[in-house]
């Protein structure tokens, strides 16, 4: 539980009580407007996702989308419109209100960013959540599997890659992908690892050379942090889900309300749950 | 390849050379309306595939249910209306006569059962594909697990449960399970391959006792025909994507068109493919 009584931040929690936190007792901190950072390591145990959100009019082809790229965007739920509480993976949450900070896109421009989006809402807008790589990142360092941009307090680096996702309706666009440098004596492991959590991008995309995904320059990530790949690590590479950004980039959605990167949807779904077998 | 010259069987095909054809082969034949039988044993290794095709405005709402019921529903493909062609499982198929047998519901009600359904094709349909417990039952023989339904040439037997479907818009109905008697000494290893197929039903559903999930009477089935479970046996349930058109009958689409029990469409994609990791 969150000890209130310790005072060390602003807003009188300590980074400590939040790594210890539950998921609904950071979610209501997020609520009351009393954390806007990342939630990197919050609420530990528990699955963070990506939010996205259209218009019912788009949904079918965005929901379409994912279907067909279950790699970059694995769905966990999907809020019908005229809802905005994910019952089956937090119930009495609220996704207007429960992100640390949101983006807002029009026709393709991001032309906000806001800790509240209820001003915003419609009735007509559907809610997508896509599993999130802190689930696997989270069972790699269980097993010992160092990760750099987590030491350095990073943003993992994300780069868009040549490789064209599968199309559906009026989306397309590239598959984005996240890198890790991992030991080459951990390399296997690391597959085997992720491989558990296809709700949570899965197994590797590419391991070894970023050329072959189109990746022109390794040192300057497209999003996020460059974090050095050292003599003996190898970079490996996962689908990651900004790809659902990138491709509303592209395809200029009307509208189109997402998390802020890094800035995720805390779940009461455990990661554990979210394991193949 | 099928030996054409073989004349043993009306068709001018044997059992044998179907049991040996690749999936076009055998889908060829289908269109040209020489093969109406049930199709599993054919076109081994490729896997096959339940379909449910709607009208576009129930469209949404039936990929939801999926999604919220993964293990009776495993989507496959979504074929976009205007479309009939399951270009990433089946390049160059055509949904509306390369299935043996469709049904087709109106207002919930069976009301025709045809080999070739262009006929009720209209512009606004979209097909779904749900994958199919013949792929897992595969891997089971392969492994040296007897499956007696298929040994004594009869469809699975199949439950309707006291279990219900996560809801979504329309759609709402019982889970249908099929149940295989295994040896108490394989029940392990069983549970251990079909985890691998989560796009063929997966893991089982529950071991042991009918009457957990509802079922009053085990030897009278809702659909297929009953087996002996032996004494040292045990019955293994698993979701069954029969559960689709159970939920059909129950919601009532206005239009609803599904292959028909047993005759499945044949993709292009290997079982292995299939596999989760």
């Amino acid at each position: 539980m969150l000890q209130q009584s310790d005072r060390e931040t602003r807003r009188g929690y300590t980074l400590n009580d939040l790594m210890s936190g539950s998921s609904d007792e950071v979610r209501a901190l997020i609520r009351r407007g009393e954390l806007t950072r990342p939630t990197a390591g919050l609420a530990p145990g528990y699955a963070q996702a990506n939010l996205v959100v259209l218009p019912e009019d788009l949904a079918f082809d965005f929901f379409l989308f994912c279907q067909r790229n279950p790699g970059p965007c694995p769905v966990l739920e999907v809020v019908e419109s005229g809802r905005y509480e994910p019952s089956l993976t937090a119930r009495g949450a609220d996704l207007r209100v429960d992100i640390p900070l949101y983006r807002i896109y029009r026709d393709g421009e991001l032309v906000a960013e806001q800790k509240d989006v209820t001003g915003y809402w419609d009735d007509d807008l559907v809610c997508f959540l896509l599993g999130c790589s802190f689930t696997f990142e989270a069972a790699l360092i269980r097993a010992g599997i160092p990760l750099r941009h987590i030491e350095q307090g990073k943003n993992v680096a994300m780069y868009v890659t040549s490789i064209e996702a599968r199309p559906a309706g009026m989306f397309s666009g590239p598959i984005v992908v996240s890198m890790r440098p991992i030991h080459e004596s951990k390399v296997v492991r690391c597959v085997q690892i992720t491989s558990r959590f296809p709700m949570a991008h899965g197994a590797p995309l590419h391991i070894g050379d970023p050329a072959k995904m189109g990746i022109r320059s390794i040192k300057h990530p497209d999003y996020g942090d460059y974090v050095k790949i050292k003599e003996d690590e190898v970079p490996v590479f996962w689908a990651c889900g900004v790809t659902a950004q990138a491709v509303a980039l592209r395809s200029r959605p009307r509208l189109m309300i997402t998390h802020s990167p890094g800035h995720m949807f805390i779940t009461d779904v455990r990661d554990e749950e979210l394991a193949a077998s």
